[in-house]
């Protein structure tokens, strides 16, 4: 008899032993069969659909999440169900003439069908895309006519992560603006809320004109540490800080913008239960959490072979907060921009259901849903082309990829940087590198310069040598905090291959002038 | 020599005779000559774009807006530019390699090409699709190699509506999104804001859990009725009222929804003179301005011609607010929901200067950008492919179509009804009916039973006919405000066309049932 393939049990149990035990029959491998039993999804222009359209039964013998009630603003307890959208409820009745909602026939649109070529798996170059490439083909009245079921996707991949308690999922516009949106759900104005002590930029810039303030937790190499978030929950002192206890952790647990850290498995249970002791609840960002990549070999050593099987490439994965959530205080927010395709702008949540009905009444009368035709395009793309071992495919690829680029950066680094004064750890996942460079050697502080000048003196010298990093300090998340050391943030994602090894060469040249060495 | 065409004046000035004497160069004729004088619109992956990069000059001569400060909330002037995207302004340096931001190399999407099946001007119908239609072609790399330029083509369409003082125009996700963007840039927790009595349900419900109340604005047949507007506001009382006077104004000028109602120039011109004396910002909501129809003929009469020339069209059109705005105070909501494509989730609003900087402000740590795929598909469609004429003889032949499915829907109503409870004016744009019922002469009356009550009788009754209309009591701007009317709202744009004789003859059966006529 085989060994048990993780394909056939529960994904999110497999790096997560203590959860072994819990069973799910909604695995990859049981997906197709478990299609045939779901009810149809529904069709027509904009249904609704629902991630109880296809969840596993097994889903709701588990133990329900608790209700949150106290983490939720004025704003988002105010939030009623959309009019317009409630009576399209009526469009289900048999023979029934619509002379309600404002949905232009389909008719009107000028827009025949939609083709697409894309790779297949697993050929990902572009050599083999032009030779086994295949044209994705949907036409304007697909649906009316059964051909083709772009419902509610993410079935695909929060099959990965349903966490051990009824939960739900919808579609979003991605994680900024789900960000954004969950920042209305829990807080009101005056709040502060937990962000790494260097976080997305963007992140904290979508929550300062909100009238929040950020509590920075502090981190070491492996992200959060769990005593340090603690030790500032316990000693919170409402009247010197003027706002009641933070209620709210922002995360980016995997390949942390603009650290490259990776929480361990370890880690991320420990921050967890601090979370449950000071009853927080926890947003994770995790847009880099596919880009989880082979262990480093170290300089001029080979990089490990790839996964040799899916099974293996899904072992090698960090459990995710969701799948460590017992109590249904973990939201997580899913991108394809990283993974996929960068604009598409179709991202989605995962939550207990009672906080995903609250983001639903939000996205109703704001956004409404993602694009419709990037809908279709990944929908064609990652369900009925790829579909799942396809997609895993392609992540394997894309784990390769990010890998070798990876190493040249690092191989790059101990090249030419200046070991006396650059240091850094070797990320585990995601596209950044954070380098920290000893800025009290440099000559400037006999003069009296600060951290944050020279900082923005080798940024411009990097600039005059033609090369582009981040300045640590924009991702300060407290910018009122002091900062003890100096970061730079390099990406190996955008430039082309080629050009890594020049690019730290230059930069290494802009040290080596700033610190006259 | 030939008169002067509208297609080579400027556009807006041809239906507001006040405003002929402002030329402007930037006119439909004259985009392909400008377009030559017009620095190359930025590529790469996602560029900064702005409407700088293609406005005419002759904008830059005309008198700036006025600075409105005053009405910025909190939230708005406290936003700064993102920083991350502040930082992308050194990709322009030539040779620079970036380690900057994280956007992957275009080699890890997977989508090698794009393609579409759509009509070419003016052959419209499927058939003529099938003869003539053309397949519009989006590579990967089409950007780098020069062969195509998404950049900001809401130039083709805020070329319209530039109104006569500085402007700027931003792409966004269509309106519901943007009128929440402007709620949180313009109001704060407890401030009224201004909408027809009877207003789009679902902004009305973005608005409430924002804290807002509503003021509702009495209208008539043609909409807001300025007197009422002027009164309303002249006799405002902060003590009474528990707030500051209102300061926005929420419209749809055009097929207002529910009501059908079309405000005329002259009524626009009356209410933006409400709006200066009062320090009124207006957000006006525009999805139905292109779907105005031809003149309803009457009973048995025949459909007139359609508009001979792209010139008679476009005369036909009633002014935009845009375009009377001589402070500044107007901001457009712009969407192709209504005669594009639903669901592709592009839309783009049209305002001064400082709003339009405040509102990018907002969209780059929220939405950041309507999606990429759609916005290659429509500017493939709407540039490439159709250009300014075909788009304009899309519209023409939309104009048509819903001419004549008001037109069925108006001859049932005639034909059904029983006209001694049910009255109703021809709507002259946009997708709604708005029916008048008698509530008075309902038996229920007799025995205490409230227009509420009555109206969900009606309803009901109509759902057993297999017939859904729409509850006027949905659409109340300020829910608590006591209904002296009953009304339901038919819209004829998504039956199918042979359907709608059938709706209205169940709806009027139901009618009949509950009056016992």
């Amino acid at each position: 008899m085989s060994p048990p393939s993780a394909m056939d049990i529960e994904i999110k149990a497999v790096t997560d032993t203590s959860a072994v035990a819990v069973p799910d029959p909604l695995t990859i491998n049981g997906i197709p069969a478990w299609r045939e039993k779901v009810a149809k999804m529904p069709t027509g222009v904009a249904p609704e659909c629902s991630s109880d359209m296809w969840k596993s039964p097994a889903c709701y013998t588990k133990p329900k999440a608790k209700r949150f009630e106290h983490f939720l603003s004025q704003e988002a307890k105010s939030r009623k169900a959309s009019t317009l959208k409630s009576a399209a409820g009526y469009l289900k009745n048999p023979g029934i003439i619509s002379l309600g909602g404002g949905l232009p026939s389909a008719e009107y649109f000028p827009i025949e069908h939609l083709e697409m070529k894309v790779p297949t798996a697993p050929g990902f170059t572009p050599e083999e895309t032009q030779t086994s490439g295949s044209i994705l083909h949907a036409g304007k009245h697909d649906i009316k006519e059964g051909k083709s079921l772009p419902g509610n996707f993410s079935e695909l991949w929060s099959s990965y992560w349903i966490p051990p308690n009824f939960s739900a999922s919808s579609l979003s516009t991605p994680s900024t603006y789900a960000w954004d949106t969950a920042l209305r759900l829990f807080t009101e104005r005056g709040d502060y809320i937990m962000m790494e002590e260097y976080t997305f930029a963007s992140a904290a810039e979508t929550a300062f004109p909100l009238g929040l303030k950020a509590l920075a937790i502090p981190i070491d190499a492996e992200g959060i540490v769990p005593e340090g978030m603690d030790e500032l929950l316990s000693n919170w002192d409402v009247q010197a800080r003027g706002a009641r206890k933070p209620h709210v952790l922002y995360t980016i647990p995997t390949g942390q913008n603009p650290t490259g850290a990776t929480q361990s498995a370890e880690r991320r249970r420990e921050v967890y239960k601090v979370a449950q002791k000071h009853d927080v609840y926890i947003v994770e960002d995790e847009p880099y959490y596919f880009l989880q990549m082979q262990p480093y070999a170290g300089e001029g050593a080979a990089v490990p072979p790839p996964p040799a099987t899916h099974d293996d490439f899904i072992k090698s994965l960090v459990p995710s907060y969701l799948s460590l959530d017992v109590d249904g205080r973990v939201c997580r927010l899913e991108s394809f921009s990283k993974v996929v395709s960068p604009g598409s702008r179709v991202g989605w949540i995962v939550a207990s259901e009672q906080i995903i009905e609250r983001f639903v009444r939000n996205f109703e009368v704001s956004s409404q849903h993602p694009s419709g035709i990037s809908q279709i395009a990944l929908y064609k793309l990652l369900d009925e082309h790829w579909g799942h071992t396809g997609y895993l495919d392609w992540l394997i690829s894309i784990r390769m990829s990010y890998t070798n680029r990876r190493d040249a950066l690092l191989h790059a680094c101990e090249k030419h940087l200046p070991r006396d004064i650059a240091h850094w750890v070797a990320p585990a996942a995601g596209m950044f590198h954070w380098i920290e460079v000893d800025w009290r050697k440099h000559p400037g502080v006999a003069a009296g310069k600060t951290l944050e000048q020279i900082e923005e003196e080798i940024f411009q010298s990097a600039i005059e040598q033609n090369v582009l990093l981040s300045r640590g300090s924009w991702f300060k998340a407290d910018k009122s905090a002091t900062m003890e050391k100096m970061f730079f943030r390099a990406t190996y994602a955008s430039a082309s291959f080629d050009r890594i090894d020049d690019a730290i060469a230059r930069f290494a040249a802009s040290l080596r002038e700033q610190f006259r060495l």
